[in-house]
């Protein structure tokens, strides 16, 4: 489905949807969830139904499904792990005398549905007339805690307008929903049915509690509710319960103008190995401490969160209110994926769907720390801490797969490999060293090597260890690594893929350097300076491909002498639902940035004339299929000069979700896009750039922005970084001095804590021309001023009267 | 379970087990199973338990299974095809008074089965003591006819030894039997459970008839049975049937040394298209035509068929006894495979068990047919028509893989792909080279060209298309095959394979000139002169990689300078079963010959200097994992002039069953291993080769064999060579002239009907010394005289009194 313009009118801090559009329903539950990374609701209307995709998540509850092969091989995962819907704690049911609220019958007069992105809150306003004609304004606020980790709350009021009439509300625990159909798209998570065994029920004063627990993963589960009620008259309270529901019921008259408000607190607990009567105690503590804060409380923390966290990480985009509500859009849903995750995954689609089975990928470390450790650090401290928490689990992995050190899981919820095709899985062992240098950004940015001390170091070296005997030495010295799938997943188990081999001799150095850093500790972990000698050695003797008559570094031996793809002929997209991995891998067809993303992550490995010729070659090849390239397209293109390219993708990172760009936005939010944006407008005309270890800056703004302004953390410090066309205006706050060597368009810029610093843009000439994409593959064109252009086919855009 | 050589003593014409060891039935029920290549009867007990396997096949008669895939990907074929265990018609249960027979319980006294491979029977005889001491002496011979397809047949004889009994013989058949759980092993096929629904049962007066279908390939089958019998006195029957089975009861009384004879009629038929009515008359009429032939009228067609069928294949092995049983054991099932399957395929276990699912692959037209084509060409004609009638499936395969011509499966019972594993199936596009060149084979050696112009044109025409879309011409004009999987399956999707791009080549030449000879017919096919000579310029434009440095050719692109694989360390065989693709793939590790089989092949496209050094450079290298390897490496170390060790893999491929060296000889037989014996001794001790399209031969024997006779079908003539070490004689017969021009030792040689013409051999001085092969993977040796080394473990041999 579209989702048009009219119906999310532009506004820097809000997504308001003005009017309730059925067909859109999976989309704006999705883009409506809320999450403080351990609860995850999605954005389903509180009466339940209709729905796109009931959903209820708690980060890392999973149940464990088969994984069938019909030709097995050896070293194939045969468990995979699944999201599962938990208990439905958001519903509240309204019948109006006797008919029950429910939006397709009766009139809906009015329905509004506001994300404000600075109170973290979810709001609600629907006019509604029963068939029967009585009348009610109904208003939710709903919000899930940043400040408390196992809390949501929803604030629900009903008024009736004209005349009296009798509101009962029914609001419900319940277990085991109904899913919908799962689609016909391998991308679309397997949905799994009744997951939860019925372990205990009960039901007190004005709440309940139910405890489930799945089948094979053996993960307990508490979810607890509770009521506050305010009623201009009589209330009669009922409490109910079976195995998979439990119900509060609020009856009371109302006269025209009179409310009934209740504020439902809902609490979660889960546990593999807490026992019942500990999750339960967890649940009613949780609902005790709500109670005690009350519903205005909640709001005040939650906004509390979300101011400090909006210091830290706000970016104002002038020129462009699409990106700038976009943005901001991307860094709530990243923090929300993150904020209270807490040593859980972070997911490639948060806790918004079911999409590729809620598992997490290299997007995490690889698209969304980058974000976190500038604007969040402790949320990517905690997110690496995860990951650390599994590296028993990657070594017996990598000892399955007859490898040294660790092989951490292609997609994983609780550390386990779950990837079922092992091209574009076991074999895209990049995700090893994106993680590796995860740590070494962590460590650079903030400063604090406590994590490195503390867990990052065994994770380095496990890592290195891994490449090491991936990897070997050919007949003349070179250090090479076959048979391994880098980022493009339409390429796949080739020899030295361009981004894997600088990635992994990163790797290896990181890892050396470290353990120099930390010689008791690599002594601990077996290290010896042979070890770390054998790593120099293979880094440095590292294989780059180059293709000198193109003056091109193919993305791996030989891409550039594949066949090249036909773009007149085919053009249903994306093309892996239309085209066989034996035709795709292949050619010259690329699904997302690649040797690209080399150019980004490992920048100082490339020249200026390189990275030029690069961007033009791969432009031509590029697809997009998948929702990681955008973002990287924009800071490459802007790199290298194609400043209005860069903002047309930089718009489509984005507006992915927003715009449901690429038609799943149903099944979950795209973290990795999401977070993108930001990356797309801070790495790309920020800049910003940290390989070399060093702030590096370097902004120049495409034309439609008139002004860029984001802020970013750096050791203690604080920097503000504003871009005009023509100036840069640095500002230093906080931080262990009053100065700070920062790097600014190549060149090295103290900027201190007294005053802002003031230096010019370094104006960015392209090597060459802007160069054309796969026909039907070009980005919505933002350059245009004022105008959006419809080549794009797969949303309608209309004036929505709002300026641009 | 090994197989010792006192259970299978040698005879050169019989395999005989003198004793039932009930753990080796699997494998004896495969090695004594009967088939004229429409019906296979594996060799299960009369009684029908304890059995390894229960087994009764029609060629082409299979059920519908999905194909599921955790992950799925475009292209991959939703639906498999499994053969089908049908109605068993082979049960004839024995009652000694009220005990049943059954070799489990009472004493057995003696049991022999001998399979007859000039008479074409599998001959049983057990003496047996009941628990109650009562003793009978059983004989029973079961054929599966070669000159009536539809009918099998067993005489089935019950003595008194001693007392006085009653015995009962219960003759049935039996829907749908209990199968046993299937192995972890993926080779091993996926077996269906109750596949067969009952459409109707009928009892006649000595006989009955049973009706099924299967539930989702919708093919219908009837099985009838009908019996003769001879007893001294009083004789009960009675019948009976149910939905699922049907029984004809005799009972009679026997005084010592009197015998109840019964001789059983067994007619299958089956059709996706015909009607009931039309099946059960079908049956009937086959019963009708045995019962008017009579058993011994069957036995003397059996024995005709395979005078005639010896006269033209048999090769005689002078000094070594097992490879002289080998490869006729070989032969008779290749020959039961293919004898009247009649526009059928042959599937890699032949109708021997359900191995791999019962499918076809490329084995037929690469090891199977080349024996055909030379010993029984009929037979070899009526694959590639099979081959040819799926065309219309392989074209709408290649549409839907975007290419262009025929994409012919690489797994399939009724032509439809069925491989689920893309890199080893949909990627091995050399199947189609290999079945060109069977069409191309056949037209040579036969001299027939009515199936070019029937079928096989519009085949190679095809196959060529799919090369030159599959292929293209890099930038330097030179033509490439990219992304493809050729034989070695632990070396996938790669570049430039060799032996694909020889073969491709050859398939494009072979196209070209076919259009040139049926200008008309290839008209039809819309072929033009353009199309046909840009086939000729990619075929000339090949890239045939070549490691300059080494001075050996890269079985792909690059695979010189892989990573070497350590077989000292990873030693468990097959790999495949211990060791992950993802490890396999970019190792200089290889299953089968690759490189060394393009060298076979496509002898003339290598020079004799590189033949041995790729000889010595892929032994070392080589596991041997895959039955289709020891037969190549015979004929290849021949030709090199290893000769003891090609003797070695002579050995090997020819006892692979025998011996059960691949320890899965009870899911069926390895036909093209089977095949491969008589090309490790034909090919290989006799060079001959035809890739130039003249009958070329280079005899020269290893030290264990003193004389190699063998006959060919070259033309309309009969060629029988006959060489020692020190010459050879050609005979030839019949034939259109009386002179034929073949090539010995690579000069012309004139042979003529008048009289034999001897030649001298020509001595083969190794360049290399013989190469050593990964360790654990050396073959067993042969070339030490009266001695078998006991270094290979899979069998334990000891000494069998015979002359070796």
């Amino acid at each position: 489905m579209m989702i048009v313009d009219d119906a999310f009118p532009v506004e820097p801090w809000l997504v308001r949807e003005t009017e309730l559009c059925l067909d859109l329903l999976p989309q704006t539950e999705s883009l409506f969830a809320l999450s403080n990374g351990h609860i995850g609701l999605r954005g389903n209307l509180d009466e339940g139904e209709p729905y796109g995709l009931p959903g209820t998540y708690l980060n890392g509850f999973y149940e464990i499904r088969p994984l069938p092969y019909a030709e097995a091989g050896f070293g194939y995962p045969e468990d995979g792990q699944s999201i599962v819907d938990v208990t439905n704690g958001k519903l509240i049911r309204l019948l109006v005398e006797d008919e029950p609220f429910d939006v397709r019958y009766g009139d809906l007069l009015s329905h509004e549905r506001i994300l404000d992105m600075r109170a973290g809150t979810l709001t609600r306003t629907a006019e509604w007339c029963s068939p029967a004609g009585k009348r009610v304004k109904v208003t939710s606020v709903r919000l899930v805690s940043l400040a408390q980790r196992g809390l949501a709350a929803i604030e629900y009021v009903v008024e009736a307008v004209g005349d009296d009439v009798r509101v009962t509300l029914q609001s419900e625990l319940v277990a085991n929903e109904d899913q919908p159909a799962t689609s016909g798209d391998p991308r679309v998570a397997a949905v799994l049915v009744n997951p939860l065994e019925p372990i205990q029920h009960e039901v007190s004063d004005r709440g309940a509690l139910l405890i489930h627990r799945t089948r094979s993963s053996g993960l307990m589960l508490a979810a607890a509710m509770d009521h506050a009620v305010d009623a201009p008259g009589r209330v009669d309270f009922d409490g109910d319960a079976g195995a998979d529901w439990a119900r509060t019921t609020v009856v009371c008259g109302l006269k025209s103008g009179e409310r009934l408000r209740i504020v439902k607190y809902l609490a979660y607990g889960w546990s593999s190995l807490r026992s019942r009567p500990a999750l339960r105690d967890q649940a009613a503590a949780a609902i005790a401490a709500a109670r005690y804060t009350g519903w205005q409380g909640l709001l005040d923390e939650q906004r509390a969160y979300l101011d400090a966290f909006w210091d830290c990480a706000d970016v104002e985009v002038d020129g462009d209110a699409d990106c700038q509500q976009a943005v901001r859009f991307g860094l709530f849903h990243v923090m929300q994926a993150s904020a209270r995750a807490e040593r859980r995954a972070i997911a490639g689609k948060g806790l918004t769907g079911t999409g590729y089975d809620g598992h997490t990928f290299w997007d995490s470390e690889g698209y969304v720390l980058p974000v976190l450790t500038y604007t969040a650090p402790h949320a990517a401290a905690d997110a690496l801490r995860w990951r650390a928490s599994t590296l028993d689990l990657a070594r017996s992995r990598a000892r399955e797969l007859d490898l040294a050190g660790a092989s951490f899981p292609w997609r994983t919820i609780a550390g386990e490999e779950c990837s079922a095709y092992w091209p574009a899985g076991t074999a895209a062992f990049h995700v090893n060293a994106d993680i590796a240098m995860a740590f070494e950004r962590y460590r650079v940015v903030t400063g604090d090597d406590s994590l490195e001390k503390s867990c990052g170091l065994a994770v380095l070296v496990d890592t290195a260890r891994l490449w090491l005997s991936l990897g070997h030495h050919d007949r003349h010295g070179a250090w090479r690594i076959d048979g391994v799938t880098g980022p493009d997943e339409y390429t796949a188990v080739v020899r030295d893929n361009v981004f894997t081999n600088l990635m992994a001799a990163a790797n290896l150095r990181t890892a050396a350097d470290a353990c120099t850093r930390h010689p008791d500790l690599a002594c601990e972990l077996g290290v010896g300076t042979e070890e770390t000698a054998a790593w120099r050695d293979a880094a440095d003797a590292v294989h780059i491909p180059y293709d000198h008559e193109l003056g091109v570094h193919p993305q791996c031996e030989g891409f550039t002498t594949l066949r090249e793809w036909d773009f007149t002929a085919n053009t249903e997209y994306p093309l892996l639902l239309h085209e066989p991995y034996v035709r795709l891998y292949p050619a010259q067809v690329i699904k997302q940035a690649d040797l690209v993303l080399a150019m980004h992550w490992q920048s100082h490995a490339f020249t200026a004339e390189q990275k030029a010729r690069n961007v033009d070659y791969y432009e031509r090849r590029t697809t997009r299929d998948s929702s990681l390239s955008a973002c990287t397209q924009a800071v490459m293109c802007a790199e290298v000069g194609h400043l209005e390219l860069a903002h047309d993708y930089a718009y489509e990172a984005a507006l992915i979700d927003l715009r449901n760009l690429h038609h799943n936005t149903g099944d979950g939010l795209h973290l990795a896009s999401l977070a993108g944006s930001w990356t797309a407008l801070v790495a790309g005309f920020g800049g910003l750039r940290d390989d070399e270890g060093v702030l590096a800056l370097d902004p120049h703004l495409p034309s439609g922005i008139s002004r860029l302004r984001f802020r970013l953390r750096w050791r203690d410090f604080r920097v503000t970084v504003e871009a005009t066309h023509t100036s840069v205006t640095y500002t230093l706050r906080d931080g262990p001095h009053t100065t700070l060597t920062i790097r600014h368009a190549g060149e090295p810029l103290e900027i201190t804590t007294d005053s802002p610093t003031r230096a010019p843009v370094r104006p960015r000439t392209p090597l060459l021309p802007p160069p054309p994409q796969p026909a039907g593959r070009e980005p919505l064109r933002r350059h245009v001023q004022g105008h959006t252009s419809s080549r794009e086919p797969m949303i309608t855009v209309r004036s929505s009267g709002r300026p641009k």
